[in-house]
């Protein structure tokens, strides 16, 4: 980060980008049960189309949980993600929860039936699978070629599968018509010298480039130890400037002591 | 989850037990540069020793954004833990942002410094390093015996590294003086038949056992698709006589049509 008292929007010259949170939504991430990879997923697909990510959560099948939560996010950012909950059981809650934050009914979409009834038999239709055609009213369907139950888009709240390969069918299907921006552009320096060595520099390369985000993050494991640093900005020439200062940077400093820091 | 419009905690019959929530801080999740496994980590690990995570969520590395979610968690939880943030980088600004949530000085910490000191060289102590020796006044160390420079806690908030290796020592240290609790138990159902077909019954079920909270995951990967149905309690007989219920409803179901839910 390019300086701590400053505004985030600023510090990064990426006013006009378009921002977004990810709200996964299940008990089951966090009881452990399962470990989530759709924040990640999200985050280097909306990365790679120039839509900053800033912010993520995980909530339980909880109503009021939910609805808090969608209500903080989507006030903040240009796009809400969720992920999670749109399923036929009991526990498949995500959908009444955002009609209840937009204050709408809950509705069964024909066009939802329809998709269902792709894979299903009419008499397999049974109440629970009904539920995963209510739609919040105004919403939009989001098409689900994996498993035909859709997700949704109300406001700037877009809803999705839990399930990784449905997410991601998904998060293509609603990508084209997101407002997407110019790529933040990253270059990473593996540095065999150690993050306190480079510190000072890297907070003074950083002050003198607002609008390039620099990262440092130390590994070690058995004998080895040293830095990434990583630049990332939408401002390739000051990128690249960023990038020689910590090129040199680096050259200039020894591997000091047994420390990993 | 066992009842959609109650309060949570009367839905899982765990109000003596402690909650938690998970803060992740750093621009690296965001970006997607780095895959977060601090979340699934410590989600298993406080569920084995009866701490309920409520919550979990990830903000870049801006100091305003830590302090605002450092104070909504910890005034709803038992215990609010970091990871990320507390190297010597300019981009590490947790110290900082939590001592201004707490309102009180950072103070370099005599024992953090002879702690930095068992791998430096006193002429390797730069100002750089010795940030990672600045603890919020009141706090008291966590030990890191992988890296040696140390997390803290304060009131209800634990400080831990980012870096797996040392978060999970961390959290070895503070575990055993955490306010623990019965672990919840689950029970798991791989069964073969649709989850649409075992939705109103699972209904039923769950609605019946206010204590046990039961969860419902499709699967379907080529050719084959089914539901993982699990049950999580603290009551050891409630949870029993409900995994019997769904055993025989899973029996009582067909295995019907081509669609996976």
């Amino acid at each position: 980060m390019a300086g701590e008292h400053t505004d985030d929007e600023s510090q990064r010259g990426e006013s006009n980008a378009a921002t977004a949170a990810v709200l996964v939504i299940g008990d089951e991430i966090l009881s452990g049960r399962t470990q989530d990879r759709n924040i990640g997923y999200i985050a280097q697909y909306l990365t790679g189309i120039g839509i900053d990510l800033r912010e993520a959560r995980v909530v339980a099948d909880v109503e009021d949980e939910i609805i808090a939560a969608v209500d903080a996010l989507r006030a903040r950012y240009t796009y809400v993600f969720t992920t999670g909950g749109i399923g036929p059981t009991h526990d498949d809650i995500t959908a009444d929860a955002i009609a209840k934050a937009f204050g709408v009914p809950l509705e069964e979409h024909p066009r939802a039936i329809a998709a269902l009834l792709k894979y299903l038999r009419p008499e397999d239709l049974n109440p629970a699978r009904r539920r995963m055609a209510r739609i919040p009213q105004g919403a939009k369907l989001v098409n689900n070629p994996v498993s035909k139950a859709p997700g949704f888009w109300i406001g700037n709240v877009i809803v999705m599968a839990g399930i990784p390969s449905v997410m991601h069918a998904m998060l293509d299907n609603v990508a084209t018509e997101l407002r997407t921006g110019v790529p933040v552009v990253s270059r990473t320096i593996k540095a065999t010298c150690k993050e306190g060595d480079v510190a000072e520099g890297l907070g003074t390369i950083a002050r003198n480039h607002a609008n390039v985000a620099i990262g440092s993050y130390p590994y070690f494991s058995e004998g080895t130890s040293g830095t990434n640093i990583v630049l990332r900005s939408r401002d390739a020439d000051a990128l690249e400037t960023a990038y020689n200062e910590v090129v040199q940077l680096v050259a200039t400093v020894r591997h000091t002591g047994a420390s990993p820091f």
